[in-house]
């Protein structure tokens, strides 16, 4: 297929890479031209700009947050330009709202929005290996499906409105901060009677919950390897950010987000946003007079 | 070897007919004596008092909680009879501060204890696959591995002070109803959103999540299946109770225990102490007025 | 002074019939202009649109949120037209960030712009008595000192920076809410143990809480009246949201906030977010099976 | 009346002291005998032995803890001794569950028990002002009048059952500590918005929160004066425990409770335990950076 994608983080790069691999003629859009430079000599084709990308069978979006997102699609005029694509896999981590509006705009453009977030650090990327929840009108999932396959492992169908798979994702990364939080709670409560980190999270990790989760942070945890960051802190607290956003607006109390939110918000005052989401750790630490 | 078993809940007969098949000669001695007789035919020899169970090579204790250890151990005067153990393995679920007790009357009487509290369920308990945390003088340790070795299908080792396994133990507890809670308010929240908790869990716990916990639990949550409980609500409730205490006499300040403290009141006040812990998503589902 | 007066709810109709008796000329704008029309015969001159208020020596708005404030002042190119006012008072609840940037927009425009938001209900605001707390340029707030007196009994100033007075607004809110939530806890902590709420509320808050914000409250809800309200329950949601996102922005934890949240969640997908804010008791009585 | 006097703390000799000025003869005990040697001028009776203050007319205890009251109540025997009192009016603040067992072991002794715990400190029971909450037989409470009216400002009953007397003063402390940690939260807020504590909380607690509570802890939080301590953070967090114990007896859900639990014991990890409970406002600031 003839794609466009537009994003190149860490992530977006390596999922590029993966449509290069699997045949797809790709033209690659960054805001810092760098990124889409460096991925010339690899096979994609760097455009200067986005409504270049934005274009074709198909355009991936890989972008930061909502800010990047809304302003490459939604304030750019890109959606009614007679060269918009045919179908747009929306694959960043953004909140529901800009999610459901992203679904209207699109109806009303006469182009087919996928919601698509993934779930996999960049190693799993480069692999193609990614957990991909996917959201949107059936014929329109089924259409980007040989991207999909070249992207992840799996792809997860969650029906027919698009913010459902951003609702997943979300939901799936407020586990993921409550699991860190657990250990480093644990880890506090265990040291202060004795117990090494490394030996109870050794133990926990390798048993009852032996899941890659667990033992990627407890591995950080337990070692206090908090760089370079895979999941970066500070996307953490704004991933939280958009959690309890979206659980305001459906009434739905979430104590543990709240508690997560505290926490991520006493780690950036002490510095630690340029950290992997790990350094979560040392608040539970720090409070306990250990840090 | 020659061994006293007290306390035959699920949870200890299975354990102490993991002693039988590994051909020790097993004494079986519980509160309420028919749980005793029921062991006869399996090959353990009941005993009515619970004097003649601590005794032997080693006594073996998985008893309810704090107060039946007390009462069975401490005030009964079997620490200071001729007959008393060689080593006596304290398996059961108690506080941090009971075991630091234990250790020190132990070790006044002459006896050696490991405290060895275990991972698993009853039906991996069935199988001699339990997870064992054990701690405790070196030797003694040693002399228990056969025990052990019959019981679990691994035993982590915790140094010698007795009081640590526990620790591990109730840290390890903790996680496990964070994890609970986790998924449960994630359901909550993805619910709200129009997502099926069913879809959410079997894609998050087959994935990155995918170990033993999130799948059991999940699994419960998803169908609603919070009977027969495999590990009781108003059991999970008390042990919460026991990580407070020991986090308070430690000074570690957890969030979320203090979180799943108040959702257990709320379950049990909502009459679900007899279900199984997986009812802690009702409390989230109720909030959010899906009750 | 010639005064414009926009947002004549239930507060700012009492503020300007203040202004009204101290002498000024006082026209007024509602969104709906019934509101407007009812002030005619009390001296108040209606007016049909938002720009013949927003001028004259001075203006002031009292409108109901962010949204509104904006519609009617950023949105609306008043700020550029001719005939706008000498000073602009806003005395609205509104968010800090906006409070910076009116702060900003007005200066821009060349005009005087003071936060002063208020403390007291309707029937305070109706004997000129208010407390309000006022922040901006000196010179500006000395010359709204005329206005200032007639709508309250007296001005805190918080020095030169408009935002400053909204922050102190949010806080004492944040500190009211906080306070109901604690007279929530207590009386069903005390109930459960015997102790009618009146009995309970009648004695603290005579004695060490014999303040006016304990003694409105926990009257009501010691005789759980809830209707009509004085401050609703979702206006009080709105506050705490406020403060939770400029406690972000200045990455303050406020674990008391996050706990405001949950339970001003469950009260709205309860039904109860037209009711008074005291009716948060409603949440801690059902939670402890008393509902 | 004759009396005796049991606990010589800052508390309890300002009460004794009351009772002698009302002109009844008191017999006065402490642990530490200089404690009441130090009355002996001032019109009060040192006595060696607990048993000798328990007896007379009435025996008032005013004891540290629950520890101090069951040593010297239950478990020394005094209850059985043909010495004992009349009447003993427990004025200590104690768990729920002791003065539950206190009311029992007095009944079946034959000893009319009076719970009529106290709010006010040290410089209010100097004055004989405190506000006291009584609670016991109806008979009993009369005849403890003239003693109640001797150190308080007015007695407020509570019906038949002593424990509800320690419910509610439970209650209030939990209400107390709530209003610390609000104002500690606010603080932190507006002072991250340039808002310094002093002018916030002087309005504040001028204005709707004017009542003894928030103007003493206000005014020590905005001076950050937290030497000598009024009422100790270590006490305080004690009190805490007693409620949050006494809520779990009755599954009653107290998030705030929670919060303060682990604010007090990052406060107490920080070595301020010997601190005023003011210095709670120290874990806002420092948790947001500004500590």
């Amino acid at each position: 297929m003839d794609v466009g994608f537009l994003g190149l983080g860490r992530m977006g790069r390596a999922m590029a890479l993966s449509l290069v691999r699997a045949g797809h003629r790709v033209r690659v859009w960054n805001r810092s031209p760098e990124a889409a430079e460096a991925l010339r000599g690899e096979g994609a084709e760097p455009v200067a700009d986005p409504a270049e990308a934005f274009a074709g069978d198909a355009a991936v979006t890989m972008l930061a947050d909502d800010a990047a997102l809304r302003a490459v699609v939604l304030d750019s005029g890109v959606l009614d330009r007679p060269t918009r694509p045919g179908l747009h896999l929306g694959m960043s981590t953004i909140s529901v709202a800009l999610a459901e509006e992203l679904a209207a705009r699109h109806a009303a453009a006469g182009i087919d929005y996928v919601s698509a977030p993934v779930f996999g650090r960049p190693d799993v990327a480069a692999k193609g290996a990614l957990n991909i929840v996917a959201a949107g009108p059936g014929a329109a999932v089924e259409r980007a499906g040989p991207l999909l396959d070249a992207m992840g492992a799996k792809t997860w169908p969650f029906g027919a409105e698009p913010a459902r798979a951003n609702a997943v994702k979300l939901a799936g990364n407020f586990m993921l901060v409550s699991a860190i939080e657990a250990m480093s709670e644990a880890v506090s409560f265990a040291g202060a009677h004795g117990v090494p980190a490394a030996d109870l999270l050794d133990m926990l990790t390798g048993t009852i919950f032996a899941s890659p989760i667990y033992r990627n942070y407890g591995g950080a945890i337990a070692a206090a390897r908090y760089e370079p960051p895979g999941f970066g802190l500070a996307l953490g607290a704004k991933d939280v950010r958009l959690v309890l956003e979206a659980a305001e607006a459906a009434r739905v109390p979430m104590p543990f987000a709240g508690v997560l939110r505290d926490n991520l918000l006493d780690a950036l005052a002490h510095g630690d946003g340029d950290k992997d989401l790990a350094a979560l750790a040392r608040v539970a630490a720090r409070r306990s007079g250990r840090g």
